[in-house]
């Protein structure tokens, strides 16, 4: 038995009369959405970067995933991170690979603590991957996630990876995420918003739990 | 022929060698997280808030979800929304409805320009709903997504959903987002994350889209 993909689901699940009318009046929805996209500036795709030491950049960049799949948008995740346990939007995401492509770069990298040359080449083969998504016409939103951590370490040179944002597919939309956001992304960016954190649960003592931090 | 579900997919997929391995690995990791999560303190779950007026709180919120759901933890979301407008959050989670409730509250509020006592009675329902899911002990995430615009608003009453709140279910972790937090519950909750615009396309006359803004 083949499990039948969310797309599929999304275009051939058996619908009730009351389904249809649903399913039309979204089509009509859609179709005019279309429409304005097409007609308005927007489109070009916007560069987002959400940066600040406050909890929620990534799961923000994958809750906009999550809205793009669900108007049957083109998605692709890189995700830069630190260490090598597995998260849970890794194993969400991985079961739905035919619908979104999900990158997590090598193990992770050692920050300054270790083997410097290593991460830095951990990065550029991650940027190559990059690379190649933005290059994709097919493609509507590629999320970066923690990228601005590989660039804060200087993993990856701003230039380079703002000349190659800039020379994207035009429709594509980019997700950043990460600490110390670079002021020249910021600057080239169309939406930032800085997450500040008012209060974290770390700070009392809180540690880190599955489904809320990883 | 039957469309297996998220879980269903997660526990019996077909397996290779390698896959048994990596699984074995995730298992493993797993049962420590588990044997952490039942020793630490964050035995109860947390409160999350999400405010601002920047942009990246609801989607923060679904990330989140993800990351649960990629747990196989058990989440709900409840939508107090403003409009009746479709968004992709509500076409993809309503997928995967075996594995995730969404509940979006009536048709929206009409806010401070119409009926004021049908948006109270609307937000009220709402409540009743959130009630429920706040008394599930099988619940690991409830997302109360634009809340804090409902009690802004003074649709529900601060104390009640306090309340209420502190009532729950102990190891139910709830997330609420929206513009405006009252003080109150930033006080009562344990994360608090401020997002603030540094720059949004909104500025530059680039209108809302599908799959970034809704």
């Amino acid at each position: 038995m083949h499990i039948r993909t969310y797309r599929e689901k999304l275009m051939t699940t058996e619908i009730s009369e009351k389904d249809a009318a649903h399913k039309a009046a979204m089509k009509a929805l859609k179709e005019e959405q279309d429409r304005k996209v097409a007609e308005a500036k927007q489109s070009n795709g916007l560069l987002m970067v959400h940066t600040g030491d406050g909890k929620g950049k990534s799961t923000s960049a994958f809750g906009m995933a999550i809205r793009a799949l669900g108007w049957g948008h083109s998605v692709a995740i890189v995700q830069f991170i630190k260490g090598n346990w597995e998260t849970g939007e890794h194993r969400f995401f991985q079961l739905m690979s035919d619908q979104i492509q999900f990158h997590v770069m090598g193990e992770g990298f050692t920050w300054d603590t270790q083997d410097r040359s290593r991460d830095i080449a951990v990065a550029e083969k991650g940027w190559e991957t990059v690379k190649k998504l933005l290059a994709d016409p097919s493609l509507n939103l590629l999320v970066l996630d923690e990228l601005n951590v590989a660039i804060h370490y200087e993993y990856l040179n701003i230039q380079t990876v703002l000349n190659d944002l800039k020379a994207r597919s035009p429709n594509l939309h980019v997700s950043i995420t990460g600490r110390d956001a670079h002021p020249n992304l910021i600057e080239a960016a169309d939406l930032v918003s800085e997450i500040t954190p008012i209060k974290h649960p770390f700070e009392k003592g809180i540690m880190a739990q599955a489904g809320v931090d990883y």
